[in-house]
């Protein structure tokens, strides 16, 4: 292609060479997987005859952050007047704030579905690992505690599901995903709190409860909701009083829904048993004195790594460019543009 | 209860104590729970009019191999001749020989089922964690090394139950429990081998293979089978070479159906990627070069550690004690007793 870029790539694509091969034949794809700061990309997005000042749609990746920083109103302030979408690898587009791009009438595409399995698998392994206190029998086992102490080298004895309520705030996509892989575990009882009830059909045998009846009769509690203003720290000292005492809390949507500090905190008191996290409020950064505690079981933001996760995400990804490009939509559109008069239908 | 004791309770209780408490309102139990060497309790089982010498049942704990050592030809010797059937808590009996308590027309019981449920959650953990590395990413995130090096902190990124081929060596009560709990998955195929195909009814979706097809397609080999004279060392270095390069390997059942040494070699060279692992085989003696490696994920035995099953193992061997006392049979016979003659029906 020799004409003018129309597709702005930002950072490294694992899986999708092949479908994106496809699009560069029919349309000039300018790819950024290095050698970007957030400084140089806003100067350069300003440049009026510049590199940039031709791309309609910018796909990026969740780690394309350490490229160009969050696109947030700064950078949608810098884009040129040609940009009508921003397609984000992924389901949560926290790094993205969407009113700036929404107000210039840029579309935000996200990847919902292609995240759900992987990131329910996650969240089963940190979920029975907290329950069953394994991250604390693994530690005694690495500090010899094991010989002379019988099962569980001094851990504290777990419960079955039998014997368990879990409550998952969040029974969106990633929420049903693990509900339905909990199932034939036969726990006592399952419930969840969304905004709304939804449809029986798609609760999977989850019963809604309201906010505070969940943290009242949970035995482990599951986090599966999108990060924005209104759950940012959501689970905080006050909600964590509210909890049972020795309570299990599962967390694979973003860290930044927890007060971290309280959770240290309500870790040390004993009131959060253990806690399977996969996200953190500041990651990579973590507080050592988190992850020190045996009672936490971590993963670095595992979730959605598999090959098979990426690639989806990849081509979900190049979905939404493709289909803005011929159609002027995106395919998933982000919540907050869903009932916009300037986005087409 | 003044008369001499029928019962002899080797080993603590933790739930089961109601019971218990009822059985001795009908039968005088003797209960050795410290205090107690193999040399000690083999002399005591000999003295004539010893405090042994009318004991009719025997309950034993898996942690009470402490006190006596295993239940093997000498003990069955020492035994005086009112003893005629021996109880022992847990599936898996491996701490009895079987066979010179069979010559003595001794019934031996234990107490499948109870364990099932708590030793798959513990399985479905091992086994979720080896396939997505994430005992790599874990160790990594410990070590410093997420910032910087994106999802998973350079641990090799994992495949998606729809890639991945699950072999389950021993479809019986735990591994049926375990395929049950990965169907929800979507696992692209899940293959299992025993002696005989089952019922397909039992199978659960699961399809019967040969042994060697099990190593030749398994991404995931899973062992739930019984510790015996045929199964010790079943997994070993010529079977490893039959598996697939970079398979991962779980183990709930007893760590002598693997040669230990051989699977520390398999893991070095990589033939075998990760391992789940909640036994040994010289637990609870475990080779620190073994649990060293970040590719292992492991645990002190913890598979029917929950408060449930221990108290569900528990108040089956009650039955089996009480049982024989009130029938002349044991209500879990084991296997190798089924078909013998001597038993009453």
């Amino acid at each position: 292609m020799s004409s003018a870029p129309v597709i702005l790539r930002l950072g490294s694509i694992r899986y999708a060479q092949e479908a994106w091969a496809n699009v560069e034949k029919k349309y000039n794809v300018l790819a950024i997987e290095s050698d970007m700061t957030r400084e140089k990309f806003l100067k350069e997005l300003k440049e009026p005859n510049g590199r940039f000042s031709t791309i309609k749609v910018i796909s990026r990746t969740y780690e394309s952050i350490a490229l160009t920083g969050r696109f947030d109103e700064e950078i949608a302030n810098a884009l040129p007047k040609s940009v009508k979408a921003v397609c984000h690898h992924g389901a949560g587009y926290d790094q993205i704030d969407v009113e700036p791009l929404r107000k210039l009438q840029i579309q935000v595409s996200h990847t919902p579905g292609a995240v759900d399995g992987p990131t329910a698998t996650t969240h089963v392994f940190l979920l029975l690992g907290a329950m069953r206190n394994y991250s604390i029998g693994s530690h005694n086992l690495h500090h010899g505690l094991w010989p002379g102490n019988g099962s569980g080298a001094t851990a504290p004895i777990g419960r079955d599901p039998s014997g368990t309520v879990v409550g998952i705030i969040g029974l969106g996509g990633i929420g049903r995903a693990i509900a339905q892989r909990l199932q034939p575990f036969g726990f006592k009882r399952i419930v969840y709190h969304n905004r709304e009830r939804l449809d029986p059909k798609l609760e999977y045998g989850c019963e809604f409860v309201s906010f505070d009846e969940l943290l009242k009769v949970s035995d482990v509690i599951s986090i599966s909701i999108p990060l924005n203003k209104s759950t940012h720290h959501m689970i905080n000292k006050e909600v964590f009083e509210k909890m049972k005492d020795g309570v299990c809390l599962v967390n694979t949507a973003r860290g930044a829904v927890i007060n971290e500090a309280d959770l240290i905190e309500a870790l040390k008191s004993g009131k959060v048993r253990t806690a399977g996290l996969d996200v953190f409020e500041f990651e990579p950064e973590v507080p050592s004195e988190l992850i020190k505690m045996p009672q936490v079981l971590d993963l670095p933001h595992m979730g959605t790594y598999t090959v098979e996760a990426v690639k989806g995400i990849e081509e979900k990804c190049i979905c939404n460019v493709v289909s803005y490009l011929e159609t002027g939509r995106v395919a998933n559109l982000v919540f907050e543009e869903k009932d916009d008069d300037w986005v087409g239908k």
